[in-house]
Parts: C-alpha cells; sequence; structure tokens
C-alpha cells in the first residue's frame, strides 16, 4: 500500500517522498527501534531493520537516523517556532536512499542541512578511492560497497554564530580477491566569522571528552588530522578552526570503532547548539555580514575543489546532488584581493586560519 | 630605477604594482609595439620583446596586450565614466607575471576581470597535463614550460546583459627527451540568464564569420567541443549557450594558427559588446536577480569543479590565485532543490542548457 508520510509525531515537518510501506509491518512492535522518533522512515526495509539488527550495516542506519532526528530537533529549538525542517525521503535506482532534512531561509539558520544516506551496489573504483584516505590500496574496477552516513553542514544567519559541519560514516567495500573490508570516518569542524576563543574552547573540550572515554591520544591525533584535511590548499588557509576528523578507522572491532563515532556524533548537540544560543540575536553590522559571506565563498572553495566527501558523491552515478551540494551557503560572495586591515578582528580570524593553534 | 605607473594615457586606472624598469629603455623608440596603448607595460623586458620580435612567445604577448586593452576599454564605455578598471601588474617569483584589470561594483559590471599572464620555468608533469586535452601524452617529471594567455569573465550587473567568458593562450613545452612541443588553445563562450534567440545568434555568427575565414569547418567543429566541455556534469546541464573552444591546436604552421587566434580574440568585442549596450538598462525584478544568483552558483560549480584552466591554475606552483579566481562572481546563490516551474523564461533556458541547439 503506497502511504504518504503526513508525518512521525513531527508536526510540521513535512515528507515529500511517497514510498511504500505495508499496513500490517506498520503494526508489528518493534523491539530494536522506534521510528516514531525519526525524522521519516529509515531507508531499509523495516522487516530488514528487525531481521538483520545485529549486523553493522544496521545498527549504524539506525543510530545515524537517530542523531540526525536529535540534531533537528535542537535546532528547530533555535529557530522560529513557524520554521521547521523540510524532509526530503529519496530513493537511489542504483541501491539505497536517503533522508534529506533543510532549513532555509530561516530566522536563525540560513540555510541547515542534515542529510543521512545508505546507499550501496557497484562503484568504479575512482570513486571509491574518493571514500578512503588510504584509497590507494584498494584493487579491481568496480567494486560492490555499501556506505552509511550523516553529514551536515549549518549555515546561520548571524556572523556571530559559526558554521558547523560534521560527517559520520560507515563502509563495506568487497575486493576483487573477495576481501571484504569495513571502515568508519568521521569528523566535527567549526568555522567561525568571529573568533571567540572561549567558544571555541569549547567546542574543543567538549569533543575531547569524547575522544578521551576511548583514547587519551585520539583527541590530538584527529584535531591534527582535521587541521590537516580542511586546508584550502590554494590560499594556504584553513576553512576554520577544526575539531576532529579521522578515516579508515578499522583498528580495533568494528564494535568499539561504532561506539568511539557514537560518541563523536552525540558530542555534536553539547558542542555547537549552546553557541547558536548564545550569539543568534547578537547585533551585527552590513560589514560583518559582507564578511560572513566572503568567508562563506572559501567554504565554496574547499567544498568543491577539495573536499573528498563532495568527490565521492559527484563520482557516483546515481548520486543526489541536491544532497550533496546541500552542504553550499545561500549565499557566498568573492571579491578581487580582499585582505582585512591590520588589528580587526577580520584581520584575527584569518592569522588563526594560516596558523592553526591548540585550543586546549 | 623603480617607477611607479601612475598611468599609461589611461585616466583612472591605477598601478599598484611597482616594478623595475630603466629609464633610458622608456625613452627608446620602439618600432614593434606601442605600450602605450596597453592597460600597463608588458611582462617581458622591452629589451628582450624588440631583440625576439618575430618569436610566437613575443608575438603573443604584445597580441594579448593590445586584446586586453581594447576589451577594458570597449567596457569601460559601457560603464558609469568614474567607474574604470583597476590594473595590478603583478610579478611570479617563478618566472613571469601578469596584468589584472578588475572592474568591482560597477554600475553595469557587478565584476570584470581582463587577465593578461606570460609565466615560464618548470611544472611539475600533473599540472602540464591540465593545460593540454592531450596531456596524457607528455612524458617527464618536471617540464620546462612558457604560456602566454588572455583570460576573462564578465559578469554584469543586470540579469538581461549575459556573462561571457574567453580565454585564448599560447603554450611552449620542452619534454624530457628534448623534444619542444608549441599548440594553441581558446574559445569564446556566452552565458545568459535569460535567452534573448537573436542575441545568441548574433554572439554565434559572429563568432562563426572569424572561424570561417579559416577554415569552413572549423566553426562546427569548435562549436561542438565547447558545448562538450562547458558542461556541469554533475547536473547534465551547460553551463551557457556555449560559442567555440579549442585545444591543442597545432596542425599548420604557428603563424596560421596564431592568425585564427587573432581572428577568434578580435571577434569578442563585436560578438558581446552590443549584447551589454542594448540590455545594460533593461528593467529586472527581484526574482531576476535571484534567478541570475543561482545561475551564478552553477558558474562556480563549473570554474572549481571541472575548468582545466583552473585546475592548472591551482596546481601551478606560485600561480597568481586571486587571478585565477577573479572568474568567480561576486555574489553566488545556492537553493536546494531549485527548479524553475514550466513555461516560465527561467524553465525556456534551463531546457536550453540541457539540450544544446545549432543556433545558426
Amino acid at each position: 500500500m503506497l502511504i504518504r508520510f503526513a508525518g512521525l509525531g513531527l508536526g510540521a515537518a513535512s515528507f515529500t517522498t511517497i514510498f511504500a510501506a505495508s499496513s500490517n509491518n506498520a503494526n508489528v512492535v518493534d523491539p530494536s527501534y522506534d521510528a516514531s522518533k525519526f525524522m521519516a522512515e529509515p531507508v531499509t526495509p523495516r522487516s530488514t531493520l528487525i531481521k538483520d539488527k545485529d549486523d553493522m550495516k544496521v545498527k549504524m542506519e539506525l543510530f545515524i537516523m537517530k542523531i540526525q532526528a536529535e540534531f533537528c530537533r535542537a535546532l528547530e529549538n533555535e529557530e522560529d517556532p513557524s520554521k521547521k525542517f523540510f524532509v526530503d525521503r529519496w530513493t537511489r535506482s542504483e541501491g539505497g536512499g536517503g533522508v534529506t532534512c533543510v532549513i532555509q531561509d530561516g530566522k536563525t539558520f540560513e540555510k541547515a542541512g542534515v542529510n543521512v544516506s545508505v546507499v550501496h551496489g557497484v562503484l568504479p573504483v575512482d570513486a571509491v578511492r574518493q571514500m578512503k584516505a588510504r584509497g590507494k590500496d584498494l584493487v579491481g574496477k568496480e567494486l560492490p560497497f555499501f556506505a552509511a552516513g550523516i553529514s551536515s553542514v549549518i549555515h546561520p544567519s548571524n556572523p556571530h554564530v559559526p558554521t558547523i559541519h560534521f560527517n559520520y560514516r560507515y563502509f563495506e567495500v568487497t575486493q576483487e580477491n573477495g576481501e571484504k573490508m569495513w571502515w568508519f570516518g568521521g569528523g566535527t569542524d567549526l568555522t567561525p566569522y568571529y573568533l571567540v576563543e572561549e567558544d571555541v574552547r569549547h567546542f574543543h573540550s567538549t569533543l575531547k571528552k569524547a575522544c578521551d572515554t576511548h583514547d587519551r591520544g585520539y583527541y590530538q591525533k584527529f584535531k591534527k588530522w582535521c587541521d590537516d584535511y580542511f586546508l584550502v590548499n590554494h590560499r594556504n588557509e584553513r576553512r576554520g578552526v577544526g575539531g576532529i576528523f579521522f578515516d579508515d578507522f578499522d583498528g580495533k572491532s568494528s564494535e568499539d570503532c561504532f561506539e568511539f563515532v557514537k560518541s563523536c556524533a552525540e558530542s555534536v548537540i553539547p558542542s555547537y547548539v549552546p553557541l547558536v544560543n548564545k550569539h543568534r540575536n547578537d547585533p551585527y553590522t552590513n560589514a560583518e555580514r559582507d564578511w560572513q559571506l566572503l568567508r562563506r565563498g572559501r567554504y565554496v572553495e574547499f567544498n568543491l575543489v577539495y573536499d573528498r566527501g563532495t568527490k565521492f558523491g559527484l563520482y557516483t552515478p546515481g548520486a543526489r546532488i541536491e544532497s550533496i551540494l546541500m552542504s553550499l551557503p545561500v549565499y557566498a560572495k568573492w571579491e578581487y584581493m580582499h585582505s582585512p586591515p591590520d588589528g580587526t578582528p577580520e584581520a584575527k580570524l584569518t592569522e588563526i586560519l594560516k596558523n592553526p593553534k591548540e585550543w586546549i
């Protein structure tokens, strides 16, 4: 039976994609997860989710659906009550699909995108290489793969509220020799337009706390990786004040890795939402808005020229372009030879972007 | 002696870069070229330009300096008289330099950039590969090279005036085995926000006329190459209504090739400036401005993700990033899932971008 999801206890959230579900299944009492709290029905059919509940593919999908809903609600709490996430549930003809949640032109959020995708099929090895820092090791022409990830970029309206990005993902790839590989990747990073050191310390401390419960060496290692990764190479500046970033994460059991990824993803709200709340009503000038737009131009440069996630998307046949490029801001600006005068807050930020520092 | 170029008969044009020139040389009567009509002194020292006047490197440099000045003046004629091109003469520490001319926030031109660069040195083969459609044939790790080119992108304020891009370039590369290769490349293409078929026909006819004086087959061939090249692959749409594009152009003598390139570059003004004059005072709505910004977002996507010229720049050590990214608009916009309603002028343009047609 075709059901148009008018809502799953989400009030104004709208589900624009019609999908098949059995009215019988909808009544099954399901001990393994509670979809009523998600932004939409998960990608994988309910029966498979229940049957394979101990499979990491299923555990990751349900976890990112939960994180998506929690984060969207936390953001809606900071937004005008009339503005709710628009929810797009989509399917990929080559296998899998996703749930894209977007707020555009809100009072607090100029653009907020929180995307879950759960896709599988066969990939050209060039696309697979973009999925993995050590992608060059992969052997074969076309590889069967599974990828489940949550990815989010929040571009607030007020230049005193930083932009955040986070992405947590799980991959399985079967090589030509039959060997199955799995790994996790992810990270959370902050892009302020004006530097408030106390805020950056709060952000980094929250991430460090999440890391420390698993390994006292993780934060340092993944903080450095983040500084190295989010580099706008042609300008020799980072896109923001960093955070944590890791890839090819498969050192321990997949359970252990998953627990670490869970801690990281669960630290997004406490690391970021207090900063939104603190600054969303700060007064600001046209010149400050202008600076925000120029920095968003740099954000676009990073995403389109360097970001491996974006490239993975652009190389994936049947990828949903709108969900990939959801990370781009509503407005961006480029000015020839713009350079903030010495001693200004804009110059202070630029200095930090060129020379990343330790925050804690 | 250090001379600050306060102008070369260019009125309000300002020369911000101080460079070395001999006051004696400045008085030499020079039969081979008249620098007083250029936007700035050429990159190569005057003595070399005179001594090597029959060398294609010199002929190309002087020609693109002339085209730059003619185009800048033709644009200034369409601009508020108080707004002139800002002229930046720069040097590249690895060898060579350029002259970048920019109008920003003009009445007619939101951003107009006309850049000449004349650079030489040694390049990583990955960068050289971006310079050439058949770049994979190149052998060696680091190759001595020379490149002289003019490149321009004009983003008008009024959404009824199209954006134009053109680029004409000459390369010499010496392979590891000592073999010297040379070739020309280039093209001119138009990106309207609203389709006026008569204007597009005028544009294409002017380019065809330039091609036809050299080879009756060129226009068809290079028009198709243009449609194929300026493709935003991930959206399956062209960035505009095309024009001409060619690369690896070395079939005949370098003199013959140069004559063709000259005809192409000289057709830029008659193909484009009449369209600026015709529409620069057209009334327009906020919605039309918005559409222009969304299309400019697509322009950014093409330039940062696909354009070989931009990639060549980003891979070239010591490249002048501001001159490369001068092609980006002042403002660009991205909206999640934007799609113009059927039957609107915006939908009509989109249809043409998805299915390029013959204009003449």
